[in-house]
């Protein structure tokens, strides 16, 4: 193993154990100091983010990602907010989640505890960096950071002002940023079984797919989403309309977008010419159902495969809610999905019948985020089943243990 | 990917889909089904365990080895029982693990659900085959079983048992057995993430960490069990004497017995020649301590670092409760870990600073048990941080969803 980074595994396994009974009002002070030092020092943070800002510039980055990239003195302010907002939140660790008292007298409980250290893997913008690190110290585990190579220098710097903020508070090892850019350092950090007990991979399909494909440690899979919206026959159509709207066009670049909407055959005539109005800056996909009503491309298997992320859609007609749920367990990621329909038995046949993490009825599925669902933070939005579904907040970063308290008893 | 396993899985998958939503009557019918069926056809079973009996013992397996792979009828009584004992537990899915409403209006709940299609590897005892189909079933998920190959014969004709049992209630592919003896199908397994939601290794460390290292599919560890007994200064020796008897010789075989007993030198010149005394036919390994106490052999790190599952046993004298822990901290498996003493704070130390799954006060780690903890059966003991940790009841062997009612609301 690379020796720097196993130094930092090993600081971090040591942190991650004096974190475990760290204090609430610790842990508070931390934060408050990292918030503060954020814009205490954020002309630095701007200089550091001039560089990155110049390579990018130089590589030819896309737009998009230049913005992602870009930290402005108001962005500061956002991040330094959302640490502060970190601190704010219920403390999870410690609480008694179940106790219970046996017939031989043994007193169990079951006691919420950090999970220990996350090693997060993740791209270009660097906000995350501050994040990932402030709900980490909260839920009392330790992080070892691995962002992407374009925003080098603002993660430095960051995670320094970080550091440096809490050097008399926090264990050295709490907060470790691998600087390292060689991509086999990832290769390393993802089989370090021995130092690191979950990894998340924060990122595009292929981040995703090759930590999963090749990491050792158990892996907390996220943010893939391709979700549907169903319109039912008995859907209010007047509703469907502005949830396709906002679930598609307000954020199209977000997970918890739609990239399929599927309309029932007997409302498909008045929606689909309704829909296409208001979709003016979408690129329409249709099966053949759907372009003998409006004017759109042809879609195909792949199309309803793939996350747009984009001002395109995917429309279907279908004869029943079975076909619409078939679709779904055949191209949904199991992020979110909803059915539209004034009729509860339909819908209770669609929510039961799924097995996606957020399954709604009459809403748009943009609501699967951590700070709409009231967990304040969110680390992301789970996708698979083992451990926690949907986002991803402060409870769910952590693991539970049994404490039992006995008086001698053995078993017979 | 092996023609025949697909089918399999493809079957598992779609009856994961039904099983999801099966009423609990249903279930508990299969179950009964299977219960009686078991008894039925019991002759056929003991023919069947005949024939890898047969096998056993021209490969000279091992006494023990061959007394774990026998079937007798009592045996069979007692597995039938087993999955009568499952039917009267309570259905876990469907349970509404929280709810609330959002200021918005949007009520969301929080639903336990299956996981999906659990993918389990094991050894040779045959009793593992009905446990865990009675146990997923229970559950509402599918299971595709690989047992050891010396259990083949029998574990062939118990499914095939339990399948004709069961044919007019649950899905074709509830129950699927890999018959496939070829060790390279288990690699196909860890990797089809496309059907298999969960893999669980029962068996020993080779084994375990094989399916660690490899699977794609996320993975529940189980069963590693280095655990230790801490005898406190303050100990009551009684106690502790009790304890460490029954932690270490009731049954030495199993995982939650304890490897290692670490005695605070305060008490260590009265507590060890009782314990030798008490562990005759226990072979001791000791430190330099020890050995000056008592007569034994000399231990090593490798010593420590080894599941015995035996009557060995090792013996660390040490300086304090922190030197206890860190010793913990650097051999456990974090499976289970106890205590003995009479002093609260002490004990709140030893708890709340080490991360096992298991911390008991004054009682024996041999109650890290799904039974004992009262849970009515188990899966396995987790020795993971993710998804669940120590007995894996059926609430553990599932996932949960979110439900979430709206009346048109969109995100701002």
């Amino acid at each position: 193993m690379n020796t720097l980074l196993e130094t930092q595994l090993k600081r971090a396994k040591v942190a991650a154990r004096l974190l475990k009974n760290m204090p609430t009002c610790t842990k508070n002070q931390a934060l408050e100091k990292i918030a503060d030092a954020l814009i205490a020092h954020s002309d630095e943070i701007l200089e550091a983010n001039k560089k990155d800002m110049a390579h990018a510039k130089e590589v030819n980055m896309t737009k998009a990602m230049q913005d992602r990239l870009l930290f402005t003195h108001e962005r500061i302010v956002g991040v330094s907010d959302g640490v502060k907002k970190v601190a704010t939140l219920p403390d999870p660790i410690g609480e008694v989640m179940e106790s219970w008292t046996r017939p031989n007298g043994l007193e169990i409980s079951k006691v919420r505890v950090p999970i220990g250290v996350f090693g997060i893997i993740y791209e270009a913008r660097p906000n995350v960096t501050v994040d990932i690190a402030s709900l980490c110290l909260k839920s009392g585990n330790a992080c070892v950071l691995r962002g992407g190579k374009e925003a080098i220098h603002t993660n430095k710097k960051l995670v320094e002002i970080m550091k440096d903020a809490t050097k008399d508070i926090l264990p050295e090892g709490a907060i470790e940023l691998i600087t390292e850019l060689d991509h086999a350092i990832v290769g390393e950090l993802i089989h370090a079984n021995e130092y690191v007990d979950v990894i998340v991979p924060r990122g595009g399909a292929g981040l995703i797919q090759f930590v999963v494909k090749n990491a050792t440690v158990p892996v907390i899979e996220t943010g893939a989403g391709i979700c549907h919206l169903y319109v039912d026959k008995d859907a209010d159509l007047n509703k469907a309309l502005t949830i396709a709207v906002n679930a598609k066009i307000q954020r199209p670049s977000v997970c918890n977008a739609i990239e399929t909407i599927l309309v029932h055959k007997d409302v498909a005539d008045k929606f689909l010419p309704e829909l296409k109005k208001a979709f003016e800056k979408v690129e329409i996909k249709g099966d053949d159902a759907t372009c003998q009503i409006i004017h759109c491309e042809h879609v195909t298997d792949d199309s309803y495969a793939t996350e747009y992320d984009d001002y395109i859609v995917n429309i279907r007609v279908v004869d029943s809610v079975e076909e619409a749920i078939n679709h779904i367990y055949t191209y949904s990621t199991k992020h979110s999905e909803s059915i539209i329909t004034e009729n509860n038995e339909t819908a209770a046949l669609f929510m039961n019948s799924l097995d996606s993490a957020c399954v709604y009825h009459n809403a748009s599925t943009r609501f699967s985020d951590g700070g709409e669902f009231g967990f304040g933070a969110e680390l992301g939005i789970s996708t698979q089943k083992l451990h926690a579904r949907g986002p991803l907040g402060l409870k769910e970063m952590c693991s539970y243990q049994y404490k039992i308290e006995g008086n001698g008893q053995i078993r017979e």
